[in-house]
């Protein structure tokens, strides 16, 4: 699967190492897989991210999220708030469908768990949302649960960035947006360690678009004769952080908070209409749901030790972004008007 | 719809005086819904809480909610937290069907939309839930779109109380819960103002239960012979609150969390499994899609009068409880157990 | 130090143990101090709450916080929040005084650290409050560093309750408040665990005061006379909670907040104008500043066991709150009013 | 007081347009107080923001505040928090000196409170944080009472910036930092209204240092040949905000988080160590302690108004903190090594 990242055009975000895919699937046991609906009224689908193998719901994982700005549909979080656990995959889909997306996931852990020989009466899915509605007809939900499970289905370690999945419909600075990933590895102690975003990029004004530093965006507006008057940094972005790192779901709150630094970096403001989530897991010391014991061990990072995984945090997200801008192909709007590929003005960096 | 009340009873809560029905429909505009499931595996449903006869969407309310103990699957709040408004009714009903409500609520909102001529992309439902799953087959989730339009459309402001739609399998220290309402009238300044409460009962253990300061749980045990340490805390309720005090988004906030002194004298000790979600809208400063200016005109109650609304919501929690509980029926668990009503009990007050 | 507390009156809270001394001295390693100032102006003081011997900036605890009601002004919960840990002891004063104290434990914790050959560049004092301006005159701050030192010195396991240190001036329920505390064990896996809480208490109205379920509040109006008119639910509570429980900071947080439901069965609505502030930590999991490897070993109770846990807090809190007020004795208001002590009433519990 | 600010070296950031001072005092009735501390031992200080003429106890502030890292000690949040107001002038100063400027400001307002003949028995002082450490002896609370009072009556509207008051002793990205301010202008609806910006600076790398796009920290380690990995992004900062925008407290708090991205485009990476906190405040619609009536009229912004205040917050954050810097003057740390100015590497820019 390999598509021509930012990094093949030279530009290096951050000083951090990038892990063997440069993508959240480095984090061991972590992979990625999309349903794209492609037709005449859609241009949308579903991308899931398996946090591992294993019964979720059985062996949970340690979670946090932060809600940058609320203004956004996702589904799950207040659970996670409370309990500091993931317990099933983490669904993207489009806005107004997360309803349909949460019951597939619901279904989906149904039959896993009778499947294993789980008993399960409670069940908490996690899915986020863009709104894409400028690409695809958003209003009748094309997203069903046979896709969801197509994309369970699909989901690999090496997967397809860009125009695909929930992000077939995204717009990123007013060009077209889509699935993106980074990762960064760090060494604590002699033992290496992995931290991975992905995002769903669907934010922004095209004025403010920054490329590791150096503003493009009013360099692609005059090329295209985009009226700056006519934009409005709203949209939204998803950001899914996973790490083998052993954090608590405090720490794992402070590291994902962090992956705002790079959302700032490519020139959001964090637009009133825009809906920042970032939701985050470690695979590290997982929640048995019939433990062994009333007391259980765990492995937790020292406070004094989380600037790199914060640093990692931010880099991932910028690079993140560019990789889901870089790697989509032009679409057209539902009005016929030209969505161009950042790789259109790779010039400009 | 004159159901026996715990009034009826002769059971007072508090000091203060309730409205008209004793029921959050006494906030005029709004009204309340339910769509039962009575089959061989399915005894659940929907409640639906339509805050206004306006299009929601178009004229949103001021709204604020309050995770008391996030166990638990409630939809929407994250919007609310961040933009401080409901723009859609309020739908309850079992744990596993949120998903399928939500996007019921979308599409009802979409077909009002359409019917208003008004273009609409991006909408929040508020679905909360409570797990009903000893009386109902939760796995199969019973509650589809055509029962939320059922609900919807049988919205009256004399609703009816106990085990009907979301409350149909609910079990409230350990006899049978249910939908249950208040509501307490306040005059400020010459003028008077509602406040109403409406509860989806789940939770709680049965020797706690406590009816207006009498713990009568440890009597009804020993009739029924319920083994003490088979209790545990757990279910959850659900707790929508209507005003029509012209409160800020931060002062609704305030209010609700007032629900949780209620909770508290009914025996409740908020258990680890036992989500307490608090939900709150005023009717009083509509917040309109397309304002006509910028800047708008509040009426704002001053902080130094809010006492009064702490109080009443203390008072209408604790007694919309016990209402869900003495108008419900008996009901048999899926194991065959039989789950008392309070009503059976009622020579213990 | 015997002191008659509200058990030696028969009325027994909850179904919990208490711990030797039922005080929150019963956690291992915690010590309680006061300072008390009265004279023609003060009647008001200072407490500690020292939870160790150790240096707590060189071994700092895990810990919480929880705001129900904001109206105060505590100080130091900011980073606890953030960090998830306490590194001083916790001093109670009334609510002008925080500033001082504040500062006295800042050159309290300089002196131990200079003592102890320990770099310390930074540290975050915890000063709760309440307002005792009925009784003392607050506009002078009489709390001075010697105060604070004084007490820190005075800390004891086998503390005074009632009207000393920080619980000199307080008002609750109208009657005479001050500092109360109590204690519950637990077994798990063979092992007891102890769980104490001490509260400043001084909010409340007469008319809701409810021990153990029944409410007196109207009994003693009448007694004395006190128009109901003339009341508004107005000073604050502080809330500490200590334990050995292995608890991170997330659950700690979940527990301190059940503290709640015994201050709602006391008759407490959370009036506007009174804080309601709630801080805990543990003593297991001890946080070292110079960490000897970055990755560290932590024993964790499971979620589903903190049940008991969460009852413990309550019952705590409430029995604490009944030792604060049947412990203390008659006082006066600057305006020569007589503010009763609860044990004047001990015949209508 | 005309200084050279970074706008005189050509570096214009974002797109909007500054205030008459292009400070925070642009916001009509705030002033700005310093006192500095330069003796043998120590240099620190204090800086006071006056938010308007009158007595802030009588009518005070709506006023909002978001901590981005908590990792601080400033004191004063949790009652903004609740209430959404402030009540007295905002106080900065070094770390450990927090609790005795607070007491300053309580004697502040009990003076001021005497002098207006009103009844002040609560006040809820905010006073904010960083730590000065490298350059100021800390451990000896070197401000005062009356250097409190002297920053109070020194306050101007056309106040000094860099190394005054509470930026005496503060270092930024390893060069000397200070205390900043910016502004901006919006038209909405045909009234001008403006937001500025005061920070107190003193966090970050030198390695990361990025001017308007430009990331010339690099560039200045070379030259002053400091070790990259002697550096942790430690610190913290300051950010208060002011404006007359007439915004809720909810919407106030949306606006200051915008802060962030203007603090990221400088090349923080909000690092473990470094407090990052928040607060705003707004003229508009005043709170008074005695209302007239208990239902009071507010003019609000609409929501979909906000995206002008978010960039004004964004851009006059990052403004804020080059002024900070370029102004500040060099200086030794108490170890003896220089710490620059900014001013000395202009031609970077």
């Amino acid at each position: 699967m390999k598509q021509k990242t930012i990094r093949d055009y030279d530009i290096i975000i951050g000083e951090m190492q990038p892990g063997y895919y440069n993508m959240i699937t480095d984090v061991p046991g972590v992979k990625v897989g999309h349903c794209t609906i492609k037709n005449d009224k859609h241009q949308t689908g579903v991308t899931v991210i398996l946090p591992k193998e294993e019964n979720t719901f059985v062996s949970a994982l340690p979670a946090a999220c932060f809600v940058w700005n609320g203004f956004g549909k996702t589904l799950g979080l207040m659970q996670i708030e409370e309990l500091g656990k993931l317990e099933t995959p983490i669904a993207l889909t489009n806005t107004l469908n997360v309803g349909l997306v949460h019951d597939a996931l619901v279904e989906y852990m149904v039959q896993r768990c009778e499947k294993d020989g789980v008993t399960m009466h409670s069940i908490n899915p996690v899915v986020g949302e863009c709104n894409d509605c400028d690409i695809n007809d958003i209003l009748h939900r094309a997203v069903k649960e046979e896709h969801v499970f197509t994309a369970i289905n699909a989901a690999v370690e090496d997967f397809e960035m860009g125009d695909v999945g929930a992000g077939s419909g995204t717009i990123c600075h007013y060009l077209k947006g889509g699935i993106g990933s980074a990762s960064r590895v760090m060494e604590i102690e002699g033992k290496t360690y992995t931290l991975g975003v992905l995002v769903q990029s669907n934010y922004g004004r095209m004025n403010d678009f920054t490329v590791n530093g150096k503003r493009i965006g009013p360099e692609i507006e005059k090329r295209i004769a985009l009226a700056d008057c006519t934009q409005v940094d709203k949209g939204s972005i998803m950001m899914v952080l996973a790490t083998d790192l052993p954090l608590s779901d405090r720490q794992l709150k402070r590291v994902i908070k962090r992956m705002s630094v790079g959302l700032a970096r490519l020139g959001s403001y964090v637009g009133h209409g825009s809906g920042e989530v970032m939701i985050g897991f470690t695979t590290a010391n997982p929640i048995a749901f019939k433990p062994q014991s009333q007391v259980v061990s765990q492995q937790i990072l020292c406070e004094d030790s989380l600037n790199e995984p914060f640093r990692a945090a931010a880099e991932c997200c910028e690079e993140a972004v560019l990789n889901s801008m870089i790697t989509a192909t032009a679409a057209k709007t539902r009005e016929g008007k030209r969505v161009h590929s950042l790789s259109e003005f790779a010039d400009l960096f």
